[in-house]
């Protein structure tokens, strides 16, 4: 079941495992925050997770609903990955996995069917030196070669329905951006949290949710400390990480 | 130099005091904290005050610049509060003191030539229910009765120079405005500071600063909890309040 170079890994606070590449791809802290942030209906709904990279958020959301999962990415390598973690885990019955570009989405599953969509997406605008041959797999997930902010708001307004949330992990210096690209596509921001590496410093990771045609009116929650003391997590960081 | 029904109430850290009138409109926190936040250059510069009320942020403010103020407010009451409290502290060859609307500033003073502008300006939407014999002063000091966020960005942004800093306080629900308000009208936000009343609490304060015709690029700076254990100011509130 493994390729060359990969290994199992166990994914915090959680009976399952993920398959990792270390060379390729390695799930992040920020998909763990992402998976514990968003709201998820508990005994049913459609669920679908963008950018999904090696899987890691939709395998922590099957722990936290029986709703159907849908978990797109666009790199072949990615993609066989998650659905080789998905079969490991006994979890083919709940959790589908594609291969392809989130701009074809809609017109594949049609609009306003899923009532939670999630990313983790390319935080970083394409640098203008990045030559063809660097952009490799880990180049395509952290920078927006193939998808860009704007394309997974629209995608992700377009197939959620009115009512749906759309939970989304990403960088604080883009906020102003975020903001402006949800309220032009009709996701109302609704909660967000911020992320800090430590107390005293600024803030490195944005977690933000929003209500497709929903009212005006955001709530930024307590912030998140990851590190305390030297470099233990704090217990709200251990809690949030580790589930509860 | 006291109206009946004032008092004298000395600044937090500072040795300056204000004129107050608990029946009519008392200096609050966010005053305080706005003082401190705004970026000031120490020798010299235009600062102008917004919606200045009793004058708590122009008084404070000249603690930390050299820089000569003006504060407006477009109620003749707290106008003339602000008036005898810089008499008092023997401010008058520092700070100014107008008595008008925020809307006609960038006429009378033209475009372009403050350095800073600040604002606590009334965070609250115009309730439907609110009579005329309720738009007492504390109610135009609270609500949007006489100016709107978009007026105070509008104006602030007329009165800046390019380069110029514009710093409000205001309610986090409406950040979304804020941000969208601020970009509409060449203030690029450029630095946020979250205020909790507590570390397990939502926020209830913003503090966010921009720069008039700055580039794009948010930092988020470590979020401030005004109480630690029962009603005591945390360390680092209480630096922040009176100033290091």
């Amino acid at each position: 079941m493994l390729q060359e170079n990969e290994r199992v890994d166990y994914l915090p606070g959680s009976p399952l495992q993920i398959i990792q590449s270390p060379e390729i791809f390695n799930f992040s802290l920020d998909a763990v925050l992402l998976a514990r942030f968003a709201y998820l209906p508990i005994q049913k709904g459609r669920i679908l997770d963008l950018c999904t990279g090696s899987g890691a958020v939709p395998l922590l959301v099957s722990e936290r609903t029986k709703g159907h999962i849908t978990a797109v990415d666009i790199q072949p390598i990615l993609a066989d990955m998650t659905k080789r973690s998905v079969a490991l885990n006994h979890l083919a019955d709940q959790i589908d996995v594609i291969e392809g570009n989130l701009k074809d989405m809609p017109s594949r599953f049609g609009h306003g069917i899923f009532d939670i969509v999630t990313c983790n997406p390319p935080y970083f605008p394409v640098p203008e030196v990045l030559h063809r041959n660097e952009r490799d797999t880990l180049a395509i997930a952290r920078h927006e070669i193939e998808c860009t902010l704007e394309d997974v708001v629209q995608s992700s307004s377009q197939l959620l329905r009115a009512g749906g949330k759309f939970a989304m992990v990403h960088r604080p210096e883009r906020l102003v951006s975020i903001l402006d690209t949800m309220q032009r596509y009709r996701l109302a921001p609704k909660r967000m949290q911020l992320v800090y590496p430590r107390a005293n410093k600024d803030a490195n990771t944005l977690l933000i949710e929003g209500t497709k045609d929903g009212k005006p009116g955001l709530t930024i929650l307590p912030p998140l400390f990851i590190y305390g003391e030297g470099n233990a997590y704090t217990e709200e960081a251990h809690r949030q990480i580790y589930g509860e």
